[in-house]
């Protein structure tokens, strides 16, 4: 191993091979729910770096487990506890290689901190439209590896929507460079969105080239409340009708979810308090703030009128509308300060929404009195945050230790049984890869391990993740 | 062999394995440029069937050639001149199997032909955003197989992006049931974008999940005359501005393209004759006619003033939209009646279009004096037909049988040296086969062709199509 150790250390510097002191940064997940030991700490400066320290594990036989900004919440970017898997840091990789404006793209690499990237592209009069909770500290190389979701999937698509083109180091170390900035490119079989979402599994993305869109002139946001689910569903229907492609997010929050942030920020607004679901809507718009307001204006007084929904506000200016987003993102950390929680993050067709929701409260009430529902997300997308909180009263830890495999039963049979996603953005990791193995059709799975065997014959890149190792 | 057909036909029925008699529907492409001889036709009715079909051909180490429309432009579907491949066509399968208004998604199967597609789903009300040139005749099946692309790709992307699920018969004759309809799902590789556009080489799609849209409020269709392509590419920045999601066609036409509509068609409409360069633009609006022809005036006002375009029309009707959309369409029917000619389907960064354009014109020019280049497509998408007509007065097929190799070597080479594609949206087939090997990256082919054997050992799907028996 000491050979390794030295070699490494001659690609990447000694500064940046970190293997004594504290690596608890690198070795435990935002969550602090995975804890591992790592060998090393690679920080390699460049992509032929990147290839020569994969080159050097592959002799080796050590297993590489890539981290961005280590912001993942199913434990796909710490090492094991074996203390032999190497933490390939891609921090170091973080320059913005190139804007090409009449094109719209953005290249740049993996380690490039998301919040970053959006400001390369505003600097330049133009819209990276991806955008998530971590964004000031997830990176790009991060995003694309688990096709990370976010807040504007509904307009713009996931991570993998947003990407043409990718650098990607294999698992044998060589350098495939596949950063086009092409809308169309119809030669061969789509690498690039079969890197996207592998989690490290397949390759490491070291760069990647992005789309733009144009800045909106306008954007509103508007909340809305509805007495229940379907009233939510229905408004959404109505807004794609009348805003088009102006709609760029629809974000539900259950009244449960909103006590916890009233609760523990009571500093914060609480606009239209008693609704049982509240409705945050965003509308984006080409031309002007006026053309925008006077269709929000109509889509809420349709809705009004049709009983979708019961009350309304339009955020008055920009500052109004980002409180009204601070309070939506408030909620995980809301959770958080409440206590350990199961989370789920599933996706469902969003017709069989209202339907999945009232069967399963009941069957989680039926099996845990008192527990309650944390229910909230993108509805636009179809995609829940449907997470449990334990009783008041209970201790949360130990019934999170108890019953959380009972729990994900329930929940995860209901998913199925929708023909609906147990990951809907957050991907497998070690956290579901479990669940994966039990739930997704064999079929896929067959073909997902041929997959795997041919593009990392040794199982070297993060093994575990995903799939078994 | 007899022993196989006997086995198929007892599975197909004897009504559906065509064996004697003309095959030339099946086994001649729409070009007429690939001439085969196949074993058999099976025309399967199921899914169950098709993996019957599959499974028999495995046991046999028979090839398959899967057939959908058969409008394919690089000779991916027709079987090769052995008399030893079977064509399996998915025609029959041709149920739309479900319309989910309130998720927004179609489930049909392959052999679906798009026209009908989209007719069931204007029939709800919605709009399934996949249009192209054989519409009339070409299947959802084979779209995805060759990830179409099309008039609409710039708002809502090729193919790949309008699909959410898919079912696949593997190359052992099983049958994996992707058919989600859900906007995020990140549990596992994207197997569903491997098969899209592997023509065949990877699975059999025999049904799909598509995303639908609102229908827009309104449709309109301009017209705009330009001096030279980069005033073509500033209209186009300007336009992705101005009209942001509402963009949904950008054309564009060489005069010389133009000029052969208007000789072999002279009954159409001759809009803006005097032109170097036609743009042809769609906007669609969620609210109002009255809006969109507000914003698409102001749109050419400024363009007007800013000296982009010397001259515009708006069409005033929808039959005026349809003539203007039937003259960009008859370019390709114009070339066949002129004559062969050799065709070309290459994407660039609109960025690099106008240089890329000067300079290839100019080395054709000098390498072949008189050849005409008609230059036509998607510049919203950096997608161009840049095709070449021989000089008049010379034989157009001694020409191509003479020249077609030095021609693609000088298109091809300024392409990759402006990082471009040489198969924008016409797949790989057997036609660019070779071109593929030569200029692909080897790192990506290596993990092609590892791909091909992981998912199809014995290689009976398709052989010979994008990559090498």
């Amino acid at each position: 191993m000491s050979d390794l150790l030295e070699r490494l250390r001659g690609v990447v510097g000694a500064a940046h091979l970190l293997v004594d002191g504290d690596l608890g940064t690198w070795e435990v997940d935002w969550r602090k729910r995975w804890r591992g030991r790592a060998l090393a700490v690679a920080r390699p400066g460049s992509t032929a770096e990147v290839a020569q320290v994969v080159r050097l594990c592959a002799e080796h036989g050590t297993a590489i487990v890539p981290q961005g900004g280590n912001t993942g919440l199913v434990g796909g970017s710490v090492p094991d506890d074996s203390g032999r898997q190497l933490v390939l840091s891609l921090a170091r990789l973080d320059r913005v290689r190139g804007l090409d404006a009449a094109n719209m793209t953005l290249t740049l690499e993996a380690g490039c901190v998301l919040q970053r990237a959006q400001q390369a592209a505003a600097d330049a009069g133009l819209l990276l439209a991806l955008s998530l909770g971590a964004e000031g500290s997830c990176t790009i190389g991060g995003n694309l590896a688990t096709n990370a979701g976010g807040t504007q999937v509904l307009r713009y698509g996931n991570a993998r929507e947003q990407c043409l083109g990718l650098e990607v180091v294999t698992a044998a170390g060589e350098v495939w460079d596949g950063l086009t900035g092409l809308r169309k490119d119809n030669t061969g079989y789509d690498l690039r969105d079969l890197m996207i979402g592998s989690e490290g599994t397949l390759g490491i993305i070291t760069a990647a080239t992005m789309k733009l869109h144009p800045l909106p002139a306008a954007q509103l946001t508007a909340l809305a409340a509805c007495s229940d689910l379907s009233g939510c569903v229905a408004l959404l229907e109505l807004a794609r009708q009348q805003l088009g492609a102006s709609l760029t997010g629809f974000e539900v929050m259950g009244a449960p979810a909103l006590a916890l942030v009233a609760k523990h920020f009571p500093q914060l607004p609480r606009p239209l308090p008693d609704a049982a679901w509240t409705v945050l809507l965003e509308c984006a718009d080409a031309h002007s703030e006026v053309q925008a307001r006077a269709a929000v204006e109509a889509l809420l007084q349709s809705a009004l009128e049709r009983g979708h929904i019961g009350d309304a506000v339009l955020a008055e200016s920009g500052a109004q509308s980002r409180a009204l987003w601070h309070v939506r993102e408030s909620i995980p950390l809301a959770q958080s300060l409440e206590g350990p929680n199961i989370k789920h993050d599933i996706a469902l067709p969003v017709s069989a929404i209202a339907g999945f929701v009232a069967r399963t409260d009941a069957a989680l009430q039926a099996a845990f009195p008192g527990s309650r529902v944390i229910n909230f997300g993108h509805l636009g997308d179809g995609n829940l945050h449907y997470n449990l909180q334990a009783a008041p009263g209970l201790q949360a830890q130990a019934f999170l230790d108890e019953h959380e495999a009972s729990v994900n039963r329930i929940v995860y049979d209901a998913v199925v049984a929708c023909n609906g996603s147990i990951s809907a953005e957050h991907g497998i990791g070690a956290l579901k890869r479990d669940e994966l193995l039990e739930r997704k059709s064999p079929v896929a799975l067959a073909m997902m391990k041929a997959i795997k065997r041919a593009l990392d014959p040794h199982g070297t890149l993060n093994p575990g993740r995903v799939l078994p190792g």
